[in-house]
């Protein structure tokens, strides 16, 4: 009888939880969910008495290693940088693993033994790093099986609120860990190629050199560039593509604004603010260089080079930002900025969040003819589960499931790039609603 | 018989040994100089035989006892984040100890053992830091002993190229570390106080916010933030003071051509760029957003929103940026500008370097009148040493000299502020040629 233990019961795992809790009824399977919080264990796992609970610590290492020892798989849950510990015990006691966090080197490191030991580590089968992958490796084969030449590709994700429940100046909520809203970008110069040319464009421009897109029903978005794109030429095969780009989507008019924050360096996350006797608009100001305007809102003005009713300028205001509120934290800017924002962008009670990904695509065929083609995943929360719960958790019930069913069949290191991956896991994502579609036209 | 220790003997230990070694001479002491360069030291102690030499390794646990148990004082020219390993040795052993690096969190947790054991561990006792604490706190002290209430100081130095060498339009050669020039600015917000307001400058705003100053008979300077000048208010008792700002020195126009090499993001360090093909140009191209323009000239020009024949793009232009010559070395964009700048930059063989060091206060004697107080230090290189070995080896020289003869006695860890330091040292400086030059005014 198959044994799967989830670690972690954190915000990314209900729809997960859900999904194994009814895969293990159906199979007749043994599932164990293990968290540091007894309170979260007992809130997320009340509707299912067949599922066991174990508070559970990682660096525990006896209580890890017995544990470990017992089941068939994991699933980790838990943050990025634990999983290369889980790995271990994994191996030890060779035990498949699962996560929805981008490879490590570490746990690359470990392709051999793992391969040899019969079991597969299935990283980065989440969203974004999860869907993405499949989804753009879907239809990139597709292309090539029609001997298509595939010369641009640009993927965009995005996690927001839902358009019904989208009320403020910046359309956005957080729907994810707040931090990493506030510091994206900070990992490194985002770096991609357009016709062949390297671009590279440091975090403080990041925010100022924005695309547009559409889609459909839903209007207009923003996107940056994230990271290092130019490293999934080679893993999605395509390694002399000219074009290739991936980014991070926003509603529209929320880059530009937030592009003001990092240009001031509101961002900094490098020294503690004295915020003694300082309000919201003292802490501002103290980041204006010198200028002849008088008012906090002029002197913004003067530092976009906008007039004083700009949209920025109000989004920024909107923020409470210009306020003459004392702030009540201490911190870099950046802990005082998420600390206000917390607050300005909190996802309400019956709010609901939503996924958006757009894949484009312009390839050639052997008749010359040009085609651009996008691909849309729209993905709304419902009253059960956020979208990024959905998004995020159900590749990877899915993918367990299929693995412990003989249907994934892989043994070594692996990202969903490959099709005996991710053509069983879509098709079943597919069924749950979670469905691209498609626009295909012919270029002049 | 005193036996002195100096460990380093690379570029900024020319005047120290000189001087030194004169003064062994004079007071009858011993003196060892010591590096990991046979060639070196055989090259630089030459004209002292009677200054023994040691090919040395602080690694080396066995030498690094053996040689510092049988001295009376260190003083040490390795790299800063050495300097506490050897001062664990200076404890152990119970020997004075003397560097020109800012103090380190390390060694002044050994404040209390060091006092305990009788023995002084001077820090900062170089140019800047050095000079710049020895001269300030003399006009400081000077002001107080009048009663009069300091309510603005800032603090400018630069090494520069003497006037006469003076050759390119960024009126700047490289006469220390080139990777320091490269990354100046990097190492975090620039922090300050202008009257009573803190100012934060993200790295990228860093050279746009510059000042200017006149140095008499040099002309026009350009002056940028150095990191936390906040931190010296407590230093040099000035707790209150409503404007304090300590700054770099730069060749006029410097700063503004510098700021837009950062905001392009040709100052990046944080990944390798792939120069296969690549020429200075298309290089610098990677950097540009998007634009209508054609040209590389005309793209530089609609980025930094000036005519293509403005003096900026003469500068990026005489650098090299813009050529179309194939990047010979891999590395990170800062470390291909580094590589290229060293050759333009390159100090010839009889060039001269400069210091200048400027010192601006206000304050109100208790009679209300307000004054203005200029002090400028200019120091120009000579045929025997180089104006950086003499303002950052003199001082260390002569304090080591001081202790030895017990008239600086003072037990702990300590930067020069106090007046049993600096008072002995500047007069001595002044003799030596290294004069500061006063200008009073009267304020309104």
């Amino acid at each position: 009888m198959a044994h799967i233990l989830v670690i972690g019961a954190g915000r990314s795992a209900d729809a997960l939880i859900d999904y194994l809790a009814k895969a293990v009824q159906t199979y007749q399977w043994k599932m164990t969910v293990a968290d540091v919080s007894t309170d979260l264990l007992t809130q997320k796992l009340a509707p299912y008495p067949h599922v066991k609970t174990l508070v559970f610590d990682i660096y525990n290492h006896s209580q890890a290693t017995e544990t470990i020892a017992k089941v068939d798989m994991v699933v980790s849950l838990l943050p990025a940088s634990l999983h290369a510990e889980v790995a271990k015990y994994c191996l030890i006691h060779q035990k498949h693993l699962l996560t929805a966090s981008y490879l490590s080197e570490e746990i690359k490191a470990m392709a051999k033994d793992v391969e040899e030991a019969g079991l597969i580590f299935l990283n980065e089968i989440g969203l974004d790093p999860g869907i993405d992958h499949m989804s753009a490796m879907q239809m990139i084969d597709e292309i090539k099986s029609q001997n298509g030449n595939i010369v641009s590709f640009k993927s965009y994700t995005g996690g927001l609120v839902a358009p019904e429940y989208d009320n403020n100046p910046w359309h956005y909520k957080f729907t994810w860990n707040p931090r990493n809203v506030i510091l994206a970008g900070k990992g490194g110069t985002a770096q991609y190629i357009e016709n062949g040319q390297y671009k590279y464009i440091p975090y403080h421009q990041l925010f100022n050199q924005t695309d547009s897109l559409e889609v459909e029903g839903l209007g207009k978005f923003e996107t940056y560039a994230n990271r290092d794109s130019l490293k999934y030429r080679e893993l999605y095969g395509l390694d002399h593509i000219p074009t290739m780009l991936r980014g991070t989507l926003r509603g529209d008019g929320y880059c530009s604004a937030w592009a003001v924050l990092v240009s001031l360096g509101l961002t900094s996350d490098d020294f503690e603010v004295d915020t003694k006797g300082m309000t919201y608009r003292t802490f501002t100001e103290a980041f204006f260089p010198e200028t002849s305007a008088q008012s906090t809102v002029d002197k913004l003005a003067s530092f976009i080079g906008k007039s004083a009713d700009h949209e920025i300028i109000q989004k920024i205001a909107w923020a409470g930002l210009l306020d003459d509120i004392p702030i009540p934290v201490k911190g870099s800017p950046a802990f005082i900025l998420q600390h206000l924002l917390e607050q300005k962008w909190k996802l309400e009670d019956n709010d609901k969040d939503m996924i958006v990904m757009q894949h484009q695509f312009e390839y050639q065929l052997t008749n010359q003819t040009k085609y651009a083609k996008t691909s849309d995943l729209v993905v709304l929360g419902d009253e059960n589960h956020t979208a990024m719960a959905k998004t995020v958790g159900l590749p990877l019930a899915i993918a367990a499931k299929l693995i412990l069913l003989g249907k994934i069949n892989l043994k070594g290191v692996f990202i969903p790039t490959l099709k005996e991956i991710y053509a069983p896991v879509m098709a079943e994502l597919l069924q749950l609603g979670i469905e691209f579609k498609e626009r295909q036209t012919q270029l002049a």
